[in-house]
């Protein structure tokens, strides 16, 4: 996945419903994780409102400040692995019927807060 | 399940237990996941202190405003969607000898942001 | 574990990796999780400087504070509870050939956050 701007949010339930059917479990669970400690994986709405809100709400949690200890080191970017932290970095999904067994407004998300660049996210179905 | 109140905290140990004991699941894990986006799913304590604090916190950390950008859709609860980022909406919890795997003071609680209507959570067991 | 001071972070990915080869899954997932409401276990970076801003956020969010309605129990330790709920209590890792599928920065860790005593943190393997 190649990500375009510093901060954004992607909607991947396409991608991660494609794995599970390809999987062919029928009840059991998917785990989604990033594999980047300054992104996030998590579940919320396809709202375009909503996710300018989320990202704002992690900028005043978890603000970029030049003085993070962290930026020793020569990094610049503290901020984001707070913001990992805040949203957390895996989901665990129920599957039934092979299908996401989602209610009717939840979708799955990666959250970028450190981007542009090529990112990875996995995911491992388990079940029958 | 039916929310009586805006936010609320409900105890649901020993639903989720029942639910393990009736899949004869012995080891493995259970994923309990709120199927709202409003909502979370956490483990903490059974003690009415902490529970007023969690919500005082929550309250404190994404607070009630008019002006998210998600309410120019008509809607009102965007705080309630921060919260349920803030509390996580899942959780997966370990069965040993067919019981919840917990520490002494760990109880599984839905934590409700935007209630007063019916709400829906899925458990889903894995193991053998 | 033995933890030594009130708030700390500890590396426990060489534990987590030694549960993982020897219960000789090759594929599926771990679920680490802490038994302590006042604890934490977290994926991100093994770097001192991130782990003192990890810290240092966690206080600002999640304050020391006399006057949580948890201490009119006797308790002291209200700030821990939000603390552990900022951070999560668990994380589940995917499993590949063997070994725990991280990016290559990820690492998991335990996060105290009213220590100074014995604590216990719970690794179930799932998978072939």
């Amino acid at each position: 996945m190649n990500t375009k701007n510093q901060r954004e949010i992607i909607n991947i339930t396409n991608q991660v419903e494609a794995i599970v059917e390809k999987s062919k479990v029928s009840e059991g669970m998917v785990l989604v994780s990033a594999m980047h400690i300054t992104a996030s994986i998590f579940v919320n709405d396809e709202e375009s409102g909503i996710k300018q809100d989320l990202l704002e709400w992690a900028e005043k949690i978890a603000p970029f400040n030049p003085n993070y200890n962290h930026h020793k080191t020569g990094e610049s970017n503290g901020d984001a692995h707070l913001k990992s932290i805040l949203f957390h970095h895996e989901v665990t999904i129920p599957i039934t019927k092979g299908k996401l067994d989602f209610g009717p407004w939840q979708q799955v998300f990666y959250g970028e807060f450190d981007g542009q660049r090529k990112k990875r996210v996995i995911v491992k179905v388990l079940g029958e």
